[in-house]
């Protein structure tokens, strides 16, 4: 359950290596090696094309049109953190824009994920400070209600712990648990290996359902073919 | 009624020439040229800005979170197809990604309108395989249920019979039924005959109210001007 | 209360001097300036990236589907202007075109705000025409029914008199009251005075927390830190 | 393709007594026996809570904001037919209220279904003409532009030809074809046959898992119990 | 614009004979009545079905998740009025629950129409305290920050003036400018009386096809009947 | 992390005395009891009005379209349980009717909270078996893929782990995490007590104003009166 007006200074975090080197598979590849789960909805959208990151969760829950938690989640951010914010309730303001992120990044944060609005993207944009909101929007916040820092929360759909990875792209957004870093970057590093192979086939014309072997499945299922 | 379960493989397409030809006009040019209709709902989007395609509709219907198909529909696919996929409920998630694009492109589809989810749309748009979906998202999917391919679908709220020509670009997807394929080329042709002398009329200063002399039916419609 | 039928040729309009200086602070700033209100929905989007814009408005009243008053609004334009376009029912109908833009930017428009639906985006890019939109679609309308021009309107969930200021950017839209145009002038620019060393200071590590003397008010909501 | 402008008087409709005979078994039930199709989308919602019927279809295509073709499809109704109306655009205008259901009943229609808005719902609920809406809104509409009567539209999401059954309830809208209307209404019934004995069973306790012999095949694709 | 941290006591009412007059015509005839203007959008809900009422508007602008104001705005409450609650924001959290109501009741208020969220509507269904709004939902809100109360609020799309005529019905709601209410409510009997007649004629299975002398102008605008 | 493919036999309940007292205070006051955390998102809506239900959680992971787990998960009801249904896709098909329903409440289930669809609404209603779910629907589910059995889920936005305590009622669904259940419960009985009182006070005439004892603070705040 969230716990409100806190913050937990120390936080576990997953493995920096682990973390740093879960970027490189993107989204889709790692939800897939964590078993097809974990994903964010897929109204979260970066607000630029081609960001691809990964980093060590840091959490903030937050009150509609209110952005003071913000301000506290900045100084416990290390070097390599990505911050989840979350909201007790549906919210498109722009709790977040240059001068945020210009604090955020001096601490070392790679991106932010946040399910409510963003605003200055054209600033974030030239300053390459990729962001995963479910709006833009030029509506400023108030600073009056307490929220938490690295608590659990739930992002989108997805439950967050603090330490957990963030794994972002242009497809969306995953949660890697910390505990299951490791094997999830070995899992996507199989999967990709495969990758490879199995494109060079298919572009050179050879059907999915001869290299997957569907042809028996599909007929056992009831599949017709009618000329 | 949608069949289940079965694949036709012999569709009449319709003639190349005209379904290659429609593309330079464009969406909007083409459903006006058809009498305003034809269009997928705008909630259909391409994953890049800037392609616009024409080709010849190949058919898939899917079962929600199911990929299967996908699959199967891949071997019908001629040069010069472009593949239209339908589901059988509201999905968002990414059914389409790389691999598959891949083996589309290898077989020689020129595109893919589906109303669910694609993902990997990074590569996509540096491979320059557009499509049009309704979401973008990393969420895999599995393969067990049959749909059908080549049987007539409904489309993000629209009619597609397999052979039909699919007219796609930055303002949307619009589909020509194969019997007026022909007429509609024509009829597009003709509408943009026209467009550039409007145009340079409109550029000089002169209002539509005067080009398309409406002055008088807003009058009698009852429109006042008030100083 | 809307008039319907209605042209007002004679509007007063802003200062233009005041209404061409609010662009370069864009819309967060200037909504800031005004006390955190006259913002557009963030639905609605710019159909390009990277314009900002700002000049006076001219308002219409549009009818789900027709058109007809997008021609009689043109004749209304002056150099400097931004049509603001309201529909009387929830629309993403493809109500402009290149045509019509070809016609505004003669007439000296600068940018279409609409609450509908806009169409030929890759042309009106090429254009360098901007417009805020609703909707990307292209569904051809009608002309048949009269709404009004230069009436105050409701778009986008804002009030908009004819006059007013209108400023728009990759972070939304905002309105400004005519009559409040210069005051908010000086305050956001009085606002962006204090945002540089604001900047420079965080960009070195300060905090915002230590900046803005956030630490005191926090501890007195009951923050409460955890090690 | 649409055909705008055209009104079709001679239609072929489904028999009768089959068109009558479906309702009984309710949205859900036909669209199983169907083989799982033939749905309206969900967001079609009935007026008031109770109504369950079935009928022919006639059909009609409106233009968003416009409700002159009503008026044009009252002629074509048949007792025993029910109305389905869709719209060229997503509308939710107010088509429908008591004095067009008055007239529809005394034409002797069963019900509405329209793909846009509906108004005077107290009422209607008094006269029991049951309406399937996307909405619910007093907003008028205008009576100026032609659409068509009887041909085949997309509602909702469904392909609808005139003369197919229309099947609703609490649970959504089901359209049969009329060339299926005989087949689903065995296959209706032989399904609701079944169901009795299941329901007193699972009513004893008797698990879904066993009676349907689930076990096996859950254990085969790999379910784990975990105590 | 909206002036925030304000309490306009003073309010100029609409005359309360007409203001109570205009609920037995219902939401569509009054807008009818206006020239089919001043409706919120359909996303406005009453909280439960058969309530018709009409009122003088109070309004109360709302800050996201922060009900403060609904305290305020009750003192301003007197007989015969409607609070009208908008929001700088989209927000559903539950403002307004039995308490709340409680209390408007004592004042004299009749209803309450809030873009927002409302909560215990079972309460409010047995109260008889009639709610149109946008949500229903528990969650809870704030006392932070302040709005203002009898400034004109733009409320679900539409411009609502303190002492404007709030009419409220299954259908939605309507917004009567205190300056036009009088002449509203002619043109809302006049429009009634005629309602009647029509009634009988098309339930004697007149159509309005003749009724309305609609088959000239449709015949002129090009409409085909085919056999 | 979601496991998929398992089932868990052995789940801790909540105590039974607290999880059935909770009911009587409906969602809105248990989730204020709880610091105003716990709730489900407001587009859970029961399919009938006036149940209120309170019970222990078991829980359940589906796959879009696919129903096979809620026969697993019916095995694991013991009588005073919730069944709480989650998704790994937005999807609104008709995953639970009548049979399931008959199978539930014989195992003792109290309700179901399902981020899918239902349907025979109709039948359950007349049943007394309340479900709150984002969407009615007479769409049909396959059973093909395994999804968990009393795993946390994340339910319509909220962290539900098996065992937790569910209240829902007409307001909407909160989650109470079974370590809480018991302060819960008794911070709910003594916000209650309160609540008489103030009803009585507010139902005289007094003001939240006074009640509360706002003035202060909201001058404070700013707040400025106008006659």
């Amino acid at each position: 359950m969230y716990e409100l007006g806190v913050v937990y200074r120390n936080i576990e975090r997953a493995h920096s290596e682990t973390a740093d080197g879960l970027a490189k598979f993107g989204s889709a590849t790692v939800h897939e090696a964590m078993g097809r789960v974990g994903l964010l909805k897929p109204y979260m959208r970066p607000i630029y094309a081609g960001a691809q990151v990964s980093g060590t969760a840091v959490t903030v829950l937050l009150h509609p049109g209110d952005n003071w938690m913000m301000h506290v989640v900045a100084e416990q951010i290390r070097p390599g953190d990505i911050v989840v914010a979350a909201c007790t309730a549906e919210n498109t303001d722009g709790f977040f824009g240059d001068l945020l992120a210009t604090s955020f990044k001096a601490r070392g944060a790679r991106a932010l994920v946040i399910d409510a609005g963003c605003r200055d993207v054209k600033t974030l944009t030239e300053m390459g400070f990729p962001v995963w909101s479910r709006a833009i929007s030029s509506k400023g916040t108030v600073k009056a209600t307490l929220g938490s820092v690295n608590i659990p929360v739930v992002c989108a759909g997805a439950l967050v712990h603090p330490g957990d990875v963030v794994v972002a792209d242009d497809d969306g957004v995953v949660i890697v648990p910390r505990a299951m870093a490791k094997q999830t970057l070995e899992a996507a590093a199989a999967r990709e290996a495969n990758e490879g192979a199995k494109r060079e086939k298919l572009a050179s014309g050879v059907l999915g359902l001869d290299m997957y072997k569907m042809r028996e499945p599909l007929e056992k299922a009831g599949l017709r073919y009618i000329d």
